[in-house]
């Protein structure tokens, strides 16, 4: 049984994948870090001394859902621990990626900005669909709750960049009034409303057909869920860095 | 049966109002008008005269799917041949709105911006919703061929003042970078790909659920269908104006 | 501030109703009754005597998801001490039916089987798309996780009736081989799949078109919402039997 | 330029291929054949002599849209006259498909259930998905108009096919009543409705996530577009026999 620590352990996605742990029975989180100590469904929660802590509960493997401040600390105690590390923290400065890349000549270090599956799965078949009709227009959109105050989101940006490696398309974020289309151009466009997990959607046409590859997520479990299964994964490798495409692959 | 009349007999709108007609059996196309006199699917296309046309094939009612400058001199050919009119034309000044007002005190005269009965049960339902879901977040998305070079499209903005006569909200139509949502706006988003025929959908979002509208044109010959069904409505009634509407539910 | 009570406290609608009413400050829930005593987030929970709890807790209003067996005895309390109903629990016989009108000569009571405003939203929209479409084919679909033993759902189901009462349609349930549409069917589908939380879709094609009339629940919290909203508004109501829609124009 | 017969002129997807050719220079139709000779839009259609009026046109390639019981005869003129074959005609008997074998030993033969670029990408993208999603449930939808007598669609066969192709399920073509979802079916739908060209989808959904991959046929031209297309594409090619997703990956 993998042994788990999760560092942003009071943040949203970090309860959630405790509350997730606690169903399965190939893991289970004995540790939580966050900026204040308690604890988190039963989860001790400590706020200082992560090295030791990872150490003390003879961790295999940290989940980060956190803030690059609060994980390149992290990443440090882990090499000192000989700890693998999981990262789904975002918004990384080139010099914070660099030093993740040092971490992971000394851990295994998987970082990604989307543990879904479907995702996963979701990025394969746009590039396939966009490699082979290649002269079809694309317009990509994606649906999140009204909260959200970036756009377009992160794995629409992925997204994104998956169409533009294999065509030299541009992004219009919307067209009101005089607005013909270019050839080149693909929409890229944000709905924000109530609620919404999220959904994204690309869409090809041409000839008079439309071909849509979509995905819609029920709950944010399904990103818990899947950063559980890559530290599952990561437990016990070399060191180095992964993806996740090679969870989903397993 | 209901003898009607072309106008923008050669133009793409003309010549499907034509080939559908073809396939009823409660009204005949018997001329058709156009810059240039010929014939479009045996039917006669005469280029002056509209009145004498007018009289001489004894003619009901007119469809006119062409451009102001066109409309307003056959509007008073009708007039003074007492022939009613249907007007799928756009884009008319305030003036030439005006012009149409007189010309209904003395012929039946419906225009329309949109002669499909899904898109008025469309625009009834999205009142409907508006109205009682009150509180909840709206956005509304159209998508059309790539050749479209206005956006959004006419019956979207149909839709948004339908939206806007039941709420106050103002239209976003892109959001890109930092773009928090605000309580009171829609976004309004066009899509261009292929040769869509033309998709409208708004969704009405909160509570953790999502009511969506949606309508799908699968062909050209839905517009025309509605045209003509709004011809043979017409036909025999006394002057005034007229609305769509009415059509849907006779 | 609305005091509720929950009947079915221990059960899934149960405690996503404590947790919802957690949010909320119009309204608390005091206590909570099911077949063993204990807590659910932090509500007491009791196993007997219902009408004393009711009155030592004043209870304004009851919330009930839970079985037939359980909602009458219940019932009957509520009569005792004076407290209105909310009842999702469904499954009753005719014979249970007419107790819940004799409860309601009593005390207020708002039965429904389904409390999202969007899904009441969409029967009414439904209603009158089927009305002024009154020609096109209708086709029903729903989806739900894949742990939905009944096909189709309540909902499908209500949603069905909504339809007939307009139009006289049969329904048939799949098709395969030969299986040449007739006029006056409906076909009624049924996915099950994954974790969908539920997703409704009734279209309307004809005329060389198709309007869609949808509704997709992000969480099973819109309807614990709904029955909170139910509660708040019966409260202080004289006896009667109430309907679900009159909250959703409150 | 490739020099195009079509046989079955006459027939609903003989006259889109003839049309849809009007608009190419990369191609001609020089001639077509039908049971009765004649015209279709400035075509020459011959009745009998077809191996001569192959030689005579100096024809390329011919592409048929028939019955079996047209092909095979038109299959051995096009042997005689050494003239490459697209087959469009479903509906062949095992002798009759042993014919086509023997054909293209001689000749260059393209057969396709379905000649859409869009359905050919999305085959391949189901196939993706249900390998690497490999433990997600899968339901299979199509629409079309309310004249289609068989359900499910040949498309909607095929996409079964595949993915059985890379799992064990079995299909149910509706659910009614106690209807629990065993994990190794595939519901598998078929709406009828209006005027729907075609649309085809497969879900994959678990984890708290849902994939979809859709594909939405705007017109009958999409299928005459990708006859031509492998027409030209089989012009001048050695004898064997071919597929169309050749063609679309050219």
């Amino acid at each position: 049984m993998t042994r788990i620590a999760v560092n942003g352990a009071a943040g949203r996605m970090g309860q959630t994948v405790i509350e997730t742990a606690a169903d399965r029975d190939d893991l289970e989180v004995v540790v939580g870090f966050d900026v204040e100590a308690g604890e988190v469904d039963g989860v001790p929660v400590v706020a200082e001394d992560v090295a030791g802590a990872l150490a003390e509960h003879g961790v295999d493997v940290v989940v980060d859902f956190s803030i690059p401040e609060s994980t390149l600390p992290l990443a440090e105690a882990c090499v000192e621990a000989g700890v693998g590390l999981v990262v789904g923290t975002t918004g990384f400065s080139d010099d914070g990626l660099a030093d993740l890349d040092v971490v992971s000549e000394s851990v295994p270090l998987l970082k990604a900005t989307n543990f879904s599956r479907g995702i996963q799965v979701l990025q394969r078949t746009v590039r396939e669909a966009v490699r082979a009709l290649d002269d079809y227009d694309l317009e990509l959109m994606e649906s999140h709750h009204n909260g959200k105050v970036d756009a377009p989101s992160g794995t629409a940006k992925t997204l994104l960049e998956v169409v533009q490696e294999e065509r030299d398309v541009e992004p219009v974020y919307g067209r009101e009034g005089h607005a013909p289309r270019e050839g080149d151009e693909i929409g890229v466009f944000a709905r924000r409303a109530g609620d919404i997990r999220g959904e994204h959607e690309l869409i090809l046409a041409g000839n008079d057909e439309v071909l849509s590859l979509s995905h819609h997520a029920e709950d944010r479990a399904v990103f818990a869920a899947g950063a559980l299964d890559a530290a599952a994964w990561l437990s016990g490798r070399e060191a180095g860095r992964y993806e996740f495409g090679a969870v989903v692959d397993a």
